[in-house]
């Protein structure tokens, strides 16, 4: 056996030591077989859109009922709390830190069991920190802050001290932090438990998830599909109601598309709200188009009460690269776009701020992405969107059709600012633990180049260019939106499919858009998918044309409808950069409308 | 005679051709010299420390008070009105824009006869939008906006559809600006009116202002010192009360320099503020440091008249990049200071923001940075900080000494970063016009290197550590302030000296630091060097060491305080990023406690 994978069966063996003995089930007993230890693939590559080959080794199972058999109605009810009555529980002390430690433990233990989501368990840090917070609101009479005794989930890239976080590299084993990530240290702050670490692809740079130390996660609601990447073992872990709030990151859609093919709601923030600092990464020192932290949640309020949390740590003063905005109530009211009538007018003083109150609720303008230019959404997104646009109709919004601008240029741009050392900094980091890189070094047909500082600049350039471009895009909206000024926020895909097999996850353009653009984005759950009214139906039935890219027809072919049934339906909403608030807010008029079902 | 010098001799012409026939003084009525054409030195080098060969073109002559012979009383009162005045006098029709317009264009052609200090003369184009000014205020009975009426200086990377903005380089002669930039814009729309361009060291990357085009250009107070750069020809303009707003660009003390060595008010704001989108730059693309504008003026209260009127034009809209923050009159009021007990402490709930108020003024804590750690500030400058410590401190507020945290490092992080692409952005312009390139491409001996894009990735790393460690030296200070929060801002040098002869000004340390850091700064003038109160001392009477680095006994050694008689003495306050208006409102502080004669 290689080296690596000699390293990364140790690492596997240490993680599953630390799972509490007592939490374990006997799958066989519900007739679930055990997961595969799935090796990486070899030569890997991260992109191979015309020839997906699914791996075989999975059953269209949906294991997500599983929990109803296995676990007691309390630690069920525990665990289906959503976030916000979850803090209220804790809060009050009507339910204490360690019992709900112990529920969500157990619960991550099955969810892993079923998913294989999980890289660590700390069951003894957590419960001891969930004992001092027991203790905290016993002697003081308030809480640590708003995520007193919360179990937290991290994605395995924010560092514990003491403990070992690998990001999936082999040749990390055995590297011991020596300071919490900033995050961490924010959420501890809050109030909350870190008890468990989550699984990610080799390099992050993948919408899926697997590694050669812990394997590949797979989705709960059918075992033979992907459950996202790159935090794809929180959205499986979530999904799986092992955690109530899981923080991954999303360069390029790894917040939202774990979110989407789980269920759930998540955000990815706009850059340089949610504090980076000393957290692990790939390609660090990549400033051109970075990572954000987001949550993964089973409500919107549980994704407000996430940024209400860390904002209130006033992480600027831990983190140099931040922008130093606590949490902007005002703009979560949407009081800004009551007052602003349109975007060319001169802004109010002080004194009309509050002309705004008493108007009752403001009407809105949405614009809904029917399709990127590029790939047509399977029809569960399609039948979403009319759904969405149908409620907010009702509800008395505007609702027009956004015109993708040139998407696949934004497409282009960003594949080459991810790839301009050539992976240079993930060959290094796989040569270190000597695996196989699961990274696609090739680009139209030959080795993708390492540009010069100099042609880095001209690459940034091309992207400040087409960002300026999409703004005025944007902003030019205001003649047709009726309301004074240019859309709200567009309803968006996050992904063409609802979720997929395994290894076929190849397109993400309807993610990394956003992140070239820094845009904040909002993923919320619609549905699921129904065979009845989400039927398999050609192209041309829809009274759309192939789009062009070569890529349209592939896609669409692959949709089955039995195959999806059951698979939940999340769509996004896309905001203003950096207000983020705002866009919160937005997503609450969504919610507010009977869009979302949670 | 050189293809670039032919070009550039017809470019010059075309701008001369502009100077409206006028406003054009025979100086030898009153003694003066001409200023000499002076052409770039071949080979030439931006930093040569250790053998400066200042220029012997020009005699040591303070040419500030010419205006006084020249200039009719109305016109000289118009001029040096500072800009708060103005602006009041223009929104209530006291003064018509004409008026003002003709005023300030006598005065920057008497500036640019003494100083070689403007590329553009924009007589007609700025005296029909005066007239424009002047008739929408009759008409309508109200201002078009916070700058209605008022001339506005353009450093030479500004564009105005259908003007030639060169940036210095022969290369870019002839080529027409499509668009205003988005800077011209926002001073248009809030009423402003441009009607000069202003010299620039080629490349900018220099803190003196001279190019192959137009020659050098000179500082009022003593012509054979320099006007700092690279928005020099701003801060000899605005010096000499050409301009009652001028608008420079700052990535390692641009608009700092100049300001300090013409006795003016200036801001660096942080990045991301101001909208640079679509001005000409040099090294477009580089985004680790990003260059920023920055006014130049006579009084604070027209720094904060720059930002309060840009800002609230709702520059996000207009330019990507900007962070969507409107002027935070809070913030300038110093509320949020007077209301946060402690950076560790938890943020005050939304009920609690007002209880600050009534309280009276708040205190401060300062501290004062003696020196960098690399080379002492001449005694003009020591004298000036010893004077504003004395003056904050009898007004109450706290002053500690600031312990310089490794600038050594950041000086040798941001030159590598400047330098990134081995000059390859610079070397093309200058190849373009075919002239010789005024930019320092040695590195300890030899070639810069050319970094990779890995490269690259790696010192932003350096630089984000970097950063850290001085985010969490300054958090550090809550100990030692007393006022339960870190220390408020630091008074600074802006230079070591309060200018220096041409050719010499190769210390860039006390300015650099802080956009490595990006760090907003406010230069205040604090008084002018008195050979009686300045007096040379040898290092060792003022009981401090040599620092170590090698230069600091060179550049002590140059002062001779005759020759540096009269000169402006000026310092710089340094913030928390992007919390600019608070830093505006500690300044204010620095003014009412009498620190600043201004």
């Amino acid at each position: 056996m290689a080296d690596y994978k000699i390293r990364a069966a140790a690492r596997r063996a240490e993680r599953d030591a630390n799972i509490p003995k007592e939490y374990l089930v006997d799958l066989s007993k519900v007739g679930i077989d055990p997961l595969p230890l799935e090796e990486l693939p070899l030569p890997a590559h991260r992109l191979a859109p015309h020839k997906p080959e699914p791996t075989k080794h999975y059953k269209d199972e949906d294991v997500t009922g599983v929990a109803r058999t296995l676990l007691s109605i309390e630690d069920q009810a525990i665990t289906e709390a959503p976030l916000e009555k979850l803090v209220r529980l804790l809060a009050s002390g009507e339910l204490s830190s360690v019992r709900a430690t112990e529920a969500y433990l157990r619960r991550a233990v099955l969810a892993h069991q079923l998913t294989n989501c999980c890289t660590d368990f700390f069951s003894d840090l957590a419960l001891k920190r969930a004992a001092e917070c027991d203790a905290y609101l016993k002697e003081k009479g308030r809480t640590m802050g708003p995520l007193h005794g919360v179990p937290v989930s991290l994605k395995d890239q924010f560092h514990i001290a003491g403990t070992n976080c690998t990001m999936g590299y082999v040749g990390w084993i055995g590297k011991v932090s020596k300071e919490h990530s900033v995050i961490t240290e924010c959420i501890l702050r809050a109030g909350g438990v870190p008890y468990v670490r989550t699984n990610v692809p080799q390099t992050l740079m993948r919408c899926e998830t697997h590694n050669a130390i812990f394997g590949r996660t797979v989705n709960g609601f059918n075992r033979s599909f992907t459950s996202g990447g790159s935090s794809g073992g929180e959205g499986a872990l979530v999904g799986m109601h092992g955690s109530p709030l899981g923080l991954g990151t999303d360069i390029g859609g790894s917040v939202r598309v774990p979110s989407a093919f789980n269920g759930l709601w998540g955000m990815r923030p706009s850059m340089h709200r949610i504090p980076y600092e000393g957290s692990a990464n790939s390609m660090l020192g990549q400033e051109s188009v970075s990572s954000v932290i987001g949550p993964l949640t089973h409500s919107l309020e549980g994704v407000v009460t996430f940024m209400r949390a860390v904002l209130g740590e006033r992480p600027w003063e831990m983190d140099p690269i931040l922008v130093p905005m606590p949490f902007n109530e005002e703009a979560y009211q949407l009081k800004d776009l009551q007052m602003m009538k349109a975007s060319s007018s001169r802004p109010s003083s002080l004194e009309e701020e509050d002309k705004g109150e008493g108007e009752g609720k403001v009407k809105l303008c949405f614009a809904i992405e029917w399709n990127d230019g590029l790939v047509h959404p399977h029809p569960p997104i399609l039948r979403a969107l009319r759904e969405t646009k149908e409620k907010l109709q009702a509800a008395g919004h505007t609702m027009i059709d956004w015109k993708p601008y040139d998407h696949g240029r934004a497409l282009d741009i960003i594949d080459r600012i991810y790839a301009a050392d050539g992976g240079e900094d993930v060959k290094r980091a796989a040569l270190e633990g000597e695996e196989p890189l699961m990274f696609n070094l090739m680009q139209n047909g030959s080795e993708r180049p390492h540009l010069s500082t100099y042609e880095s600049w001209q690459l940034n350039k091309e992207k400040s260019q087409y960002r300026k471009e999409y703004l005025d895009h944007w902003q030019s909206t205001v003649n047709q939106t009726g309301t004074g000024r240019p859309v709200d926020a567009i309803i968006a895909p996050v992904s063409n499919w609802a979720s997929c097999p395994h290894d076929t996850n190849d397109n993400v353009s309807y993610t990394t858009q956003w992140n070239l653009l820094d845009r904040p984005c909002v993923v919320f759950p619609v549905g699921f998918v129904d065979p009845e009214k989400d039927p398999k139906v050609p192209m041309e039935g829809e009274a759309f044309q192939v789009l062009p890219g070569g890529l349209d027809q592939e896609y669409w072919d692959r949709y089955d409808p039995e195959r999806w049934a059951g698979l939940p339906i999340c769509l996004q909403v896309v905001g203003k950069r950096l207000q983020d608030e705002e866009l919160l807010g937005i997503a609450r008029v969504i919610k507010e409308a009977g869009a979302s079902f949670k």
